[in-house]
């Protein structure tokens, strides 16, 4: 069976490792009959998958970066199904992979060497909404479309957005506190969770969905399990607080012509372009969107997804703004400034749903175009504000000096301080790409990972990024929630 | 020495306990000099205090209700001092009390039964405010009051106040994730909080300091220490996110007059007008105060703290709130609405400082003019706003019932479902009051604390408000950081 121990050899990567010895020959890792009729008992003969047909699609993601060998895939459909399974495995060391709609860009959430992958997709049923209390409660496997869908329903909003809205579970959600582009706004996940339910290691169910506005009584573990990525619960039931559906959205997007007191030409001078504009545009308030987009990747999507060339296509970076209100006064307000600044040099508004999407993707079309370049080492990082302009500045030339034909592709969310960083060239073996563009980003004091998590793929760099003290605490925090190791193994918390 | 075990005998309430016999007779706990010694050297000569009438200040309250000996005051001034004081005292399994400012309402800061004190008010020099990252960075025991100097000087605020604000420290206000009226906008101080530096119980220092608006790298400590009530870490520095000051404000007091169809006359059809005009009030968007106060209070600040009469004398309930904008649309909007609503029966605006003060007095008056009625029994709750009106109902009646001659006096923090409850009459040792109230909140799914914390004055409850699960989740998380059980013991986590 799979060890319990982080491995110091556990592959990451595209670098899968072989499945431990200790799970048998053969090539595929397997629980043996046991175990494995053990959790059959726990999840119903159908839900647990150990068919190479069957377990396929639980152990890739979906870039096919990252993954590796599933000894078993497990589909609990209930909370008390999850504590089962969890603590057959917890008794016998074996280590859990738990995986909501598998989304995830860091490797996270696919087994790497003959975990068995704990998916939450089943765990599902009735969306409930409490329209008075602005409450949502729905099972960990809803996906996020879902629970929009059924907030919208009643006039309210989750207040968060993801491309990946329909696959994305508000589980994986927790697990990851996704972000997306309306953080600026709302926050990310942690700061829309109202309460949750989430099962331990050893099937201990935490039961903490009181929902209140306030409520200081003991630790927040809804707000420390969000973000585990996880190494310390499986989140089975999540609460969401909604917003006021606004009763009218405007959004714009903004050419801007960087000026030369900016300093010289590229990547620098346009972000810090946009910064000013961007900190104007916040001023104004009921701001839920400030993106920004740069002329290589806008190049790119007017090549590869067919879009219509943007407002001014010679400017020097884009920004995306989305601005809600429940009259007009914001979009008066921000047109006002939009036509009378110096460094906007067009802008196109859009005031209903199609115009709106016609404007978001010139952003949210990015990824796709990226792809058609070849597979990208892609970076999610975030700095101070103040260190913005120069990050992006220093990114670019730095992989343009190492790899002159390489193409890097900036785009992100402005107001956060996060940019993701796409780089186009150098083999996606290499792990040199990474190792320069975050290191810039330490040098900086910037995060390695502002939303995407740490997985797999950051974890070589959360030593520096955390102090040893940090380390030491959240090492003794995850072995006192998991002290044999089984939930995620080798995510998240480096080998000590 | 005193005991590292949680003592079931702790003292609670007015009930301070005896010194534990191994702290040896005398009346007096004492640490012995070889300890004494070792503080010394890691503190200074003059920061070790003993002298009972040095010590006498940091052993009770300010409510006078809570408090018992310490064995002695510690008084770092620097992180490495407070490492040095915990390592001296974890290795010998010496109880430590963190101390900020010495505001806390439960009895969660100050001595029961012969700990050490360790006091954060030296841990203070500069405040650093980051205007461009809107960042503000200072020691422990720097004061709310200081820290919003410092922000105000450059154009930003905290977003956060307390009446406590000139002696309560920006560590205290961490350890019990300090509310206040500004919650229904900005958030409580975890909401506030950027970053922080803490000290475990073994000396090790944490700085997580970063300051970024997005860091997904590794569990969110701070959020965890932040209502930790001193039980995990001692925090030593605090990094607080800042928000532009307002260009202009308005307040106003507000009379409601509650209708016959929202029920029988009294406290819950008077909260049902309030959340009712309250929930038009919010969704005008910039509303930074919420709060409500009712006849008896109102009275009560009228005859004892001298106040002119209120606008409509006779009205069920008035809101007090204050809106912000960048110009007067907020202004305008919240006059029409308030001037055209028809439970509206009279309202006082304010728009420059004094005026504002004026109106805000009847509302932070409440605590003087209870406390000359006598010693009150002073519970925080807080229900989802969709029961605020039917508890406010229920405990004043239950109260009333069980002590006519009692004096019920709520007010709160309407926008958050938070009402305070001021129960004067009963003996103030009469734990039934407490249990009256906090049974009918926990009936209805509330919290027992909603921003005062568990200290020791909320204990006895904790079991009920929170599962088991949520119990050995906390206690895991506890002994992890604190295995030999020095942090605060007695305090927020039950004997298990």
């Amino acid at each position: 069976m799979a060890s319990a121990e982080p491995s110091r050899k556990a592959g990451y990567g595209r670098h899968v490792s072989e499945p431990p010895a200790a799970l048998g020959g053969g090539g595929r890792p397997r629980l043996g009959p046991r175990l494995e009729g053990a959790l059959r008992a726990a999840v119903g003969e159908g839900h647990l998958l150990t068919d190479p047909d069957l377990t396929a699609s639980y152990e890739r993601d979906w870039t096919g970066r990252y993954g590796g060998p599933a000894a078993a895939v497990v589909r609990p459909g209930t909370t008390d199904e999850v504590a089962a399974v969890l603590r057959v495995l917890s008794a016998e060391s074996v280590a859990v992979v738990p995986q909501g709609g598998n989304t995830g860009l860091v490797g996270g959430g696919v087994p790497r060497a003959g975990e068995v992958v704990l998916s939450l997709r089943r765990l599902r049923g009735d969306v409930h909404v409490d329209p008075e209390d602005r409450l949502l409660e729905a099972g960990a496997g809803t996906t996020l479309a879902e629970a929009q869908q059924a907030a919208r329903e009643v006039g309210l909003e989750v207040g968060l957005d993801l491309a990946a809205r329909d696959a994305a579970t508000l589980g994986g959600m927790v697990a990851t506190n996704a972000g997306g582009v309306r953080v600026v706004r709302h926050g990310p996940l942690r700061r829309r969770l109202a309460g949750l339910e989430a099962v331990l290691a050893d099937g201990t169910v935490v039961d903490r969905r009181g929902g209140l506005l306030k409520d200081n009584v003991g630790y927040d573990l809804p707000g420390l399990f969000a973000g585990s990525e996880g190494t310390l619960a499986v989140v089975t039931r999540v609460l969401l607080r909604l917003e006021p559906l606004p009763a009218s959205r405007v959004a714009a997007f903004v050419a801007l012509r960087a000026p030369e007191a900016l300093g010289t030409p590229g990547a620098g001078r346009a972000t810090a372009t946009a910064l000013q504009v961007g900190r104007e545009i916040l001023r104004l308030g009921g701001i839920e969107v400030l993106e920004v987009v740069y002329p290589p990747g806008v190049r790119l999507v007017c090549e590869h997804a067919g879009l219509p060339a943007p407002p001014d296509p010679g400017a020097d970076a884009w920004l995306l703004v989305e601005a809600t209100g429940d009259d007009e006064v914001t979009t008066a307000r921000l047109g006002a400034l939009l036509d009378a600044h110096p460094l906007v040099s067009a802008t196109a508004v859009a005031l209903d749903a199609p115009g709106r999407a016609a404007l978001f993707a010139y952003r949210e079309r990015h990824t796709e175009a990226i792809a058609r370049l070849g597979v990208a080492h892609k970076l999610d990082v975030a700095v101070p504000l103040s260190r913005l302009a120069r990050l992006a500045a220093e990114v670019v030339d730095a992989v343009a000096a190492r790899w002159p034909d390489a193409a890097t592709v900036l785009f992100g969310h402005l107001g956060d301080g996060n940019l993701h960083v796409n780089v186009v060239g150098p083999p996606p073996d290499d792990d040199e790409v990474d190792a320069l563009v975050l290191g810039i980003v330490l040098a900086h004091g910037g995060s390695v990972s502002a939303e995407h998590g740490v997985g797999v793929a950051r974890l070589p760099f959360v030593s520096r990024a955390r102090h040893p003290g940090d380390l030491a605490a959240m090492r003794a925090v995850k072995r006192a929630l998991d002290p044999r190791g089984v939930l995620n193994p080798g995510v998240l918390i480096p080998a000590g």
